[in-house]
């Protein structure tokens, strides 16, 4: 049970966009200021774009931007542009299987184990939901200076 | 991002281990309860045991039996003994890397991006701590005459 290694490469790329200022960047640029490799920061990148979290600028000076604020991009946005959706337990409705569900007809409610497990994951996704990478960017105190540094550094 | 189908496998297995009195049973039995493959099955029982969740009888009316009370397994502790851990998130350091991670020396706290993840998989888990196979049984609602179909049709 593991993320894509996508959703931490998105967040901090998503956070840098922010401490240079918003972009457009190039997706290579983006990509060396982590050593990430490019191609797969790009398909990265195309799906935060596809969930409206950064817009593609054409051009030799464009690249990605933040379609938004960091005060408007939960935790949740980003694992679900990069994922699909917060879900890691799939009921495959055994219940209905065997000699067991060969007792009844097919049932009407949903499975009490099946809701029980997304009972537990809709708490995991409403704290990811009430988290946003503004906050996280405050968190690591990235001082003014430190931004001048981030931005030459990328040039 | 995806739980191994033996989570599901081994609530619904440890849930009618209870229906039908607490074992033991063969798990070849117990794979028959919902058409599960038996070499499978066993791997996850096995787990289970390993965490103290059923226990394994010897002998030809041997199998596996409850170890614990329903009241006291919670959802945790089978994600757990199943999983390993519950924990999607994968911090790979990649602030430490490239670019950025070359303007700063190796960080000392945990990263505020993992720390936020971190967060969000806490209230996931506290929710599967919350909530106990005992519980679960209550909602699928076994009548006294639905587990003795089950025992009937298990023997």
């Amino acid at each position: 049970m593991r993320m894509s290694k996508g959703v931490e490469w998105a967040l901090h790329t998503l956070i840098n966009l922010d401490v240079i200022g918003g972009g457009p960047m190039h997706s290579g640029r983006l990509a060396e200021a982590h050593g990430l490799s490019p191609s797969y920061l790009t398909k990265q990148l195309q799906q935060l774009a596809q969930a409206g979290l950064v817009s593609s600028v054409s051009g030799p000076h464009g690249g990605f931007r933040l379609a938004r604020a960091l005060e408007d991009i939960t935790l949740l946005d980003v694992v679900e542009a990069i994922e699909g959706d917060v879900k890691a337990f799939h009921c495959t409705e055994i219940r209905c299987e065997g000699k067991i569900g060969a007792l009844s007809p097919p049932p009407t409610r949903t499975c009490a184990v099946h809701a029980a497990m997304r009972r537990a994951e809709d708490a995991w996704r409403q704290a990811l939901a009430a988290q946003t990478l503004a906050g996280i960017r405050a968190d690591l105190n990235v001082t003014p200076a430190a931004a001048r540094l981030v931005r030459k550094a990328l040039d």
